[in-house]
């Protein structure tokens, strides 16, 4: 029997055990990290640089010809060929590696406010009534607690109960002055709090201690709204035609929250009853539907939310099952499609504190973005996103295993790459994002998203000319064969798929240049682009500049965030500072109605084609991120 | 056929119509005011006088006979004998008439407080949005309100459709910077309060305008628990047995109420959405019962409230149907059986600031007594008031239609009335009271309280004699013979009913012994007795009196003060003011147990037995009270 290794990968923390024998690369792919390895982990492309702490193995042949001596001296390998023997910490690098600016920032300001959440817990031990001291079980425990002067309500319901049950040994949660729960014994370590991203597409949610500021763990999980339909607009038509529809939608995403929650608490044994805290952002429909409020008017122009302030209520309010007194904090909004979810990328980015001009891009189901600086921010959004998350695309599915997510065209061959290595199944956004630079860097797409007919393909070497074909009508470009994966049919990108991602890339840099034209800077004033959302953590940077969704930036301007939004929401759950400062920022912020600029068309089509393939600008850009 | 008369009760305000020839008695009757009648309105006992305006007829033998020159010269007249011709305002004259103490107290004070309600509403008429103004609907809203900065749960989910269907024009309800309503058109006018009084055995709720702190409607109805049980302990005893039992006893008392609420709008077409403010007041339990609180340590020693300070919760959240996000306040209780009704009373009859030393009792199911100036308070209870609502009595009922509410022994014979004129269907607790004292005064039962045996009776006139039998082994006496009544059989006190009225009359009279022992006075010290209660209002002094319910004062100095706590939980409505006393009130409380205090058995053995009867001495005190 083989005995079994366990890697721990950092920063991330996340930790797996494989059988010995198995690469770092299948323990990334176990533990749901991606490492891109676009040769598909045979040793040939050098991609998959990790560095291993703490034990050396020989080189195997292809590394020796693959790294350079300074990388083997400060521990790099490559992790396809790196077959642990041992535990070992492996150090993931850019760019797989979560940025972590925003990260650092957030625990350096934990740091500062640590303690300072304002949730405190008090054990206590009671004495018991009597005759001689007949007073009520509300006055016997405020008496003992000089921070708080009243119960809140499911506190004052469960009272005698909690501390008789307890024989008067209890330890109470205070929270600005106001009892939000009483607990058996001493629980005092025990002080959480979840942020929490609704997404259109997917909830995540982070549960973290407050008295540390420590992430303690996050889950994610699909928004089961989507039964509802896939996009706000369907969300909110659903809303309208049926009476009961705006609440049928309310008690959807309550249920999948309150299933992460017990996904997350289960996985970790915390008990939920111990969240004293929630934040929440997430896009101005979803907020609204998970509050309860009518969305419709978003969906009509001029696209009027209900609400923009920041909410405070009470988790039993809402329904989420957490302790029941606990606030939730929903983050204020900033227009109908600039939400909460925005205010938490500004947040987590820290666009607003910055010197000098930076733009954060939110690329999901919609496409939010912001650009701005200490001296102001300007945010718009556009509808972006469908095809960057599988809509509308023959192949198209959700960045799930199976997906081609890595796309090379490298010696006049394709290599793919699949989430978790599994057998191609479909196409997620960054492997579409990915193909569309290939193909067009090869040559098989002109400028104008055109795929070349049969007499155009003859030039193209053999191999890519094979897989350059026509099916149901329309010239397509085969990535998987039949055979070679798991649908039992050729996965291609189609002519129309092309034009999917031309209309979205296309919005999305005419909104970067509106920007940029209203903030009156050109490109080489641009300090740099936040690239947030999952999808935006995905992507290769350079197919992104290749296809022209980013500006031409050097690639060490461009940041993958992550979840910027999520971690916007864990930086408000766990300072207060911070959560003012999200509704300072939603108040500050100037929104652009792109739809109203009539400049916006044109700048549109003109992004809709592709820029003229520079190489060895690219390559300069390039070698300026490394 | 005859034509309708309007006649109107001054200062009730109660407005009937009757058939011409019908007497001013009938009338009062039929607009349920209790009008002391002994004779049965024959003409003879000339108790129910009345003060006739605007019209003069010609007096009756009767009212010749027992009115005297000045008495007709103010235009007194009795009820039993004038019959009017014309429409006319008849003035009800003390006792029957409601003291008004308390009531000009709340009127002067609510000419003070006017418009100090803090609920101010604003018609707006707001610019609609468009792609030049996309503001939230919020933001929208508050900036046209400078005095509010957030909108309430309930007016946020239903904003958007709120505005449209008004087509942006209007009325908002701001209340401490919250808009809390929302509602079409211009609706300024109309801004409404209710205070509610949860009893044992009846729910009452008041309808306050609250610009003008006018009453403008009341009403009363049995609390729907009572299929639970009569008693606070029975109630408490379900909701210990059945898992769901305390949930069904919230939701039966809030279906009582919310009845209520539904009969006082249809009727006065006050729209309940527009109360935007209610008070609760009730023995601890029913507080603890109407917000779902844990009652059950109520039930033992040392029966500890889980609560006890005021409680602010919103009337969606607590489930009353008026303007959701309408603030609720239950008024804060005392002790487990000093509850926020006491509190009400001592608000009310305004104990807390006399300059001389008063007790108030309020005898409901229980009997909770306060002796108190403004230099303190001192609040027990006693569990007096089952036989005082007709529980455990042979014929007892309570005092609705056909229960006998006076009996008057007089020329040797027997003299009753009942609740609204009709046949005798039992004795409810004033006729109990009325019954003894004068069965006491008549000689028929001895002052241990035991009914003369048959050899005794002997001396008796025969009228009285002939009443006086032994029923189901036990001696009884005959109030209303078979054929009389309702019943169609016997309806009588027997030697068991008295022995009850000895065991509640006795236990509050204890208690105030031990009141004005600990407060340090004699009788000749105190000021003076509130008498609050449903059932304190209806009884005749001089019987509380000869039966030691009360100690021998003037009659002049006991006020019959109405449901003193009802009117305290109107002057918390209308007056922020009151609402802050209240809770001083309830802070500055001291409370003592009798059933910790050894010499309260002593004081009760003695309270049970009656007082030497002093006929000279009593004819003394009524005078006084003339």
């Amino acid at each position: 029997m083989k005995s079994e290794i366990v890697v721990t990968f950092f920063p991330e923390g996340k930790r797996v055990r494989i059988e010995e024998g198995k690469s770092i690369l299948e323990a990334a792919y176990k533990a749901g990290i991606l490492i891109d390895a676009p040769c598909g982990g045979k040793g040939l492309c050098g991609k998959c640089k990790v560095k291993i702490r703490d034990e050396f193995l020989p080189l195997t042949p292809s590394e020796s010809n693959l790294l350079t001596e300074s990388e083997v001296s400060q521990g790099v390998r490559l992790a396809c060929q790196f077959r642990p023997r041992q535990d070992v910490v492996v150090e993931l690098l850019e760019p797989f590696r979560e940025a972590t600016m925003g990260k650092t920032e957030l625990e350096k300001e934990l740091a500062v406010v640590k303690g300072d959440v304002g949730i405190n817990k008090y054990f206590l031990e009671l004495p018991k009534p009597s005759l001689d001291d007949q007073r009520s079980d509300e006055e016997r425990l405020l008496s003992f607690l000089p921070n708080a002067d009243r119960l809140a309500p499911w506190v004052r319901r469960a009272l005698p109960t909690h501390l008789r049950e307890a024989d008067f040994r209890v330890t109470a949660t205070v929270f600005d002055k106001e009892v939000i729960a009483i607990e058996k014994g001493d629980s005092r370590d025990e002080i959480y709090g979840v942020a929490i991203d609704i997404g259109t597409t997917t909830l995540a949610a982070y549960i973290v201690h407050l008295p540390s500021g420590r992430k303690v763990a996050s889950y994610s999980a699909l928004n089961p709204q989507t039964v509802f339909g896939a996009d706000v607009i369907s969300r909110i038509s659903y809303s309208i035609e049926k009476d009961s529809g705006l609440e049928e939608l309310r008690r959807k995403v309550l249920e999948g929250l309150n299933g992460l929650l017990e996904e997350l608490c289960g996985f970790t044994g915390i008990c939920q009853e111990r969240i004293y805290k929630a934040t929440v952002v997430g896009n101005t429909c979803m907020t609204h539907l998970f509050l309860g409020v009518d969305a419709r008017n978003l969906a009509f122009s001029p696209y009027v939310p209900a609400f923009s302030r920041m909410v405070k209520t009470r988790a039993r309010t809402v329904g989420l099952n957490i302790c029941p007194d606990a606030w939730v904090y929903v983050l204020p909004n900033i227009a109908g499609f600039v939400g909460a979810d925005t205010v938490g990328v500004i947040l987590a980015t820290g666009l607003y504190r910055k010197n000098k001009v930076y733009i954060a891009l939110d690329v999901g189901t919609n496409g939010e973005m912001a650009i701005g600086s200490k001296e102001g921010i300007i945010v718009c959004s556009t509808a972006a996103g469908p095809a960057f998350e599988g809509a509308h695309i023959r192949f198209g599915m959700h960045a799930t295993p199976g997906a081609i997510n890595r796309v090379y065209i490298i010696d006049n061959d394709v290599k793919i790459s699949t989430i978790n290595g599994e057998a191609p199944r479909g196409i997620c956004g960054s492997g579409l994002l990915d193909a569309v630079a290939e193909m067009f860097k090869a040559g098989i797409i002109d400028s104008t998203g055109r795929m070349l007919n049969e007499e155009e393909a003859k030039f193209l070497p053999s191999c890519l000319r094979e897989r350059l074909r026509t099916c149901e009508g329309e010239r397509c470009f085969v990535l998987s064969p039949r055979g070679e994966n798991a649908l039992g049919e050729d996965i291609y990108i189609s002519q129309r798929d092309v034009r999917e991602l031309q209309l979205a890339k296309g919005a999305m840099r005419a909104g970067i240049e509106i920007l940029l034209k209203k903030w009156g800077i050109g490109l080489d004033e641009l300090a740099g682009v936040f690239l947030a959302g999952a999808f935006g953590n995905y992507i290769r940077k350079e197919s992104a500049v290749a296809v022209g969704l980013l500006p031409p930036l050097p690639l060490n301007k461009i940041y993958m965030v992550g979840n910027a939004a999520g971690r916007g929401a864990m930086m408000a759950l766990a300072s207060p500072r911070y959560l003012r400062k999200a509704e300072e920022i939603a108040r500050k912020c100037r929104y652009i109605e792109l739809s109203a600029l009539p400049e916006f068309t044109n700048h549109f089509m003109d992004a809709m084609s592709f820029p003229e393939y520079n190489a060895l600008e690219l390559e300069k850009n390039r070698k300026g991120g490394l």
